[in-house]
């Protein structure tokens, strides 16, 4: 079974809609990296159990990034976010370079803050 | 029966996670400002039928967001948006004003073109 990076993300995304146990079995697997055996043995479930629940997890996941598309959104987001912060510092090294404005570099500085949270 | 906008919004989140009748319910009343009367003659069920049908999917489109909580992200987005369009405004005044630099004035205006993409 090849564990699907992306998956976590949509974990983060959409882990409020599995059930409370399946949401912490997809955790296991998917944040904390422990082992099928490692699982089954906490969860109190038998390994091909735990094999199941991911599975059904798994598809639930990508069926809700397909008809919402949240995950890509906010990827779009976050690439916007890079090209501002990076223009930005264009701007502030230009500014430091020929102009040496005090406000601009105030204000350049306030986008590159305000961007950097969504970017996280 | 009192009209909740922000519900139009909600809609335009999860609509996907309702049924095609009731996402078609719920965007005549929502969306399209079609009276009870209308919507239960264009989609063949009583007045009552399209009450129940709307109050149901209200209440859905509330759980959604209060589980998931995007349209509050992508409304924080969207404030952020508009701080980054507003600094950026000022830094364009400014260069205007005092350094007239063409490259700073090139890299404001991707900025802004960018933030605004995701202000809509």
């Amino acid at each position: 079974m090849a564990k699907n990076l992306n998956l976590s993300i949509l974990l983060d995304f959409y882990g409020e809609m599995l059930t409370e146990k399946q949401r912490e079995v997809m955790d296991f697997y998917y944040n904390e990296d422990l082992s099928l055996a490692e699982i089954a043995q906490h969860s109190k479930i038998t390994r091909q159990g735990v094999r199941d629940s991911i599975k059904r997890g798994e598809v639930q996941l990508l069926e809700l990034e397909e008809k919402l598309g949240l995950a890509a959104k906010f990827d779009i987001i976050q690439n916007t976010m890079e090209n501002i912060i990076s223009q930005a510092k264009d701007i502030q090294f230009l500014n430091d370079k020929y102009g040496q404005n005090p406000e601009i570099y105030n204000k350049v500085s306030k986008i590159i803050a305000e961007a950097s949270v969504l970017q996280d």
